[in-house]
């Protein structure tokens, strides 16, 4: 045997499937938020120490991980090296959505470091000018992870339709004017210099994901998390796992009939969900007019805190008819456990109620009280679900950082 | 080594698990209905002859397997004995619906040998009532497949109802007044000699299994399938595999709300497609009075025959709300074929054409019109199912029949 090779006896320079296994094993044992030595990595993976000091010399060489000052392995244990996630390694995430368009920057540790959304309306704009207006913000928070000394690794952008990840492209969004738009040119400009690229998703299945990873999922294995924005979208989370079905579409609760006899919707139904429960229905039905929807949003909150008939009415109606989706969702998916969030979470107050009398009527004891969360993450959880993707896929695969 | 020990090293008397696992792996290869040489097994396994030897030797003389006479194999090989499922091996499929019992005898090559039909009201009736009664049956199918020369292993029970089919329990069964109703006395003593005993499975979710294995679902990979009788209920394959959902129990189609002003159901919720698409429910809307269900659906159709306007409005009204779940089902569970059974079968040269309709204006393009299918296999898809699970478990765990 050649004296360069490595221990688990592939050549120099290039990381055999065994080491491979065991780079990502180690990491798969390190909290984000917490910290681990050599010697709690070879008790819990079973790897010896030299190994297991082997595989963290490289990913202290790749910058994955850092070290933290020194930590007790336990009341007994000897002193050793904290070796952390490193905050100084990151992912853009990003979001286009009808009105607005979101980035920031997600590091290892789980932290969001940079954010900033700004109003643009997209509906009927094209691919191309929205991703250059993108581009304009993934580049100012690119340069503001740069100063803060956070290497960008990839990225993820999230967009409110039907995607294939794999070809880079969104199948449909109609709430955009969207269809069969081809982003990986756009994609790959994005951050041409990160080695793992930037992926494409939808955004419920995204901030799905951000609740399950950073948010209230940690308490639920399986719930269905229900985003609002001008459309409504959601993402099924079935043991602690994004299910998508046979063909990658599922949870789209947004076109779930809620009244047969309801409008058209832009999916080309009627009387779907979101034509009761989006944002434009809910500001349509409290009488709030064509201003942005930032100021849209405030109008509504001051006037359901001033206890307006008609915001109050409009808000009781969209959680009327959310109880009906999601009892119908329960039914069909045997979920007990539902996440809302966008103008849901913002509107919790009022729409709480109305939702827990419908999902009552509708589905007595299927979704208990306790099982009714409010996303915390508001506006962000789309970006940081699709960034967290990027950087769960980097801790999957460390070995294409290493040499 | 003592030279009683078998090939893989397990002694006499008990089979190791590699064997085991090359026991199911074998029959794994025969097609219900085809045959195959040891020569095809050997290639198609990449076991060694003697071995596939050794190892039919033992799935002969446990039954499972019989002698076809000789076959090719394949245009230039040489003659070898064909090997088949024996057809002389079975199992008992029985079904408790609202108002009726139904039992049979599936045999190893996927026919049904006998097959009985009783009506019987088993709404508000006891559970020990209506298991002996189905005992009765159970009996006069085991003495029929007795005369037949057919071996008994297992059986399987089919109830409208949620099933804990680990403990046997029902655990509601709104259209038969039943819950928490603790079987397992009863499917113990219902074929006590037979080796594999009776399980107990969902009556939808087992029909969706029999158009998988003997039915439509050979051609589908992912379908809804959705079982009509008094209740309405649906069993959901994914990747040609039943989703069950988190807790057992997705595919409720029968409780989707179609209507939010609809009526009070059995399962304590309202407007559920159950009430507008039920057999009572047609009935009712039809007109058509209070005889014995199999009287009142030859009613209807001569009433539909004769182009009754009342019976056609009923029917129409059927296949409308069915599009209504079905649209919301393909969009909450990214499904694009369903496959109707129970009384939509009987129907769907009527309910076709209106299912159609609504799928076009609630869910346009989701389910193309190819992949609406109805089962051929009526009212024996349930029984047919949890029998087809009874065998598909001997298959699996052969050993069980090997000393």
């Amino acid at each position: 045997m050649s004296p360069t090779r490595t221990a688990d006896g592939a050549a120099p320079g290039r990381v055999g499937d065994v080491r491979r296994r065991n780079l990502a094993l180690l990491l798969d044992r390190i909290d984000p938020q917490g910290q681990a030595t050599r010697a709690q990595l070879a008790a819990e993976t079973g790897l010896t120490k030299a190994s297991v000091s082997s595989l963290v010399a490289d990913l202290l060489e790749s910058g994955l991980l850092t070290e933290a000052g020194v930590t007790r392995d336990g009341e007994r244990g000897r002193p050793g090296v904290g070796l952390v996630l490193n905050p100084l390694r990151g992912a853009i995430g990003a979001e286009i959505n009808v009105d607005y368009l979101a980035v920031g920057v997600l590091d290892l540790g789980g932290t969001l470091q940079f954010q900033e959304t700004v109003e643009r309306h997209n509906r009927g704009s094209s691919p191309g000018d929205v991703l250059a207006a993108l581009g304009v913000l993934v580049h100012r928070a690119a340069d503001a992870a740069r100063q803060a000394g956070i290497v960008l690794l990839g990225g993820g952008l999230a967009v409110p339709g039907l995607v294939d990840p794999d070809r880079n492209v969104v199948v449909t969004a109609p709430n955009l004017g969207w269809s069969a738009v081809d982003l990986s040119a756009e994609l790959a400009a994005l951050l041409p210099a990160a080695p793992f690229g930037v992926t494409l998703s939808n955004e419920a299945n995204s901030a799905a994901l951000a609740e399950l990873w950073y948010g209230h999922g940690v308490s639920f294995r399986d719930y269905l998390y229900v985003s609002g924005e001008v459309g409504v979208g959601g993402g099924l989370v079935i043991g602690s796992e994004l299910f998508t079905g046979p063909a990658g579409h599922a949870g789209e609760i947004g076109h779930v009939v809620v009244h047969p006899e309801g409008p058209r919707c832009t999916c080309g139904g009627h009387g779907c969900l979101e034509k009761f429960a989006g944002q434009q229905a809910i500001f349509s039905a409290a009488g709030i007019g064509d201003d942005s929807t930032a100021l849209r949003m405030s109008h509504l909150l001051r006037a359901l805190d001033a206890g307006k008939p008609r915001a109050l009415a409009a808000v009781e109606q969209a959680g009327h008819y959310l109880g009906v989706a999601v009892a119908s969702a329960a039914r069909l998916m045997n979920i007990s456990a539902v996440v809302l969030g966008g103008h849901f979470a913002a509107l919790e107050e009022w729409i709480e109620p109305a939702l827990r009398r419908s999902l009552a009527n509708f589905a007595p004891g299927l979704v208990p009280d306790g099982s009714i969360a409010f996303s915390g993450l508001r506006q962000t959880a789309a970006l940081t679900g699709a960034a967290g993707s990027c950087l769960r896929g980097v801790l999957a695969r460390p070995y294409e950082l290493i040499s």
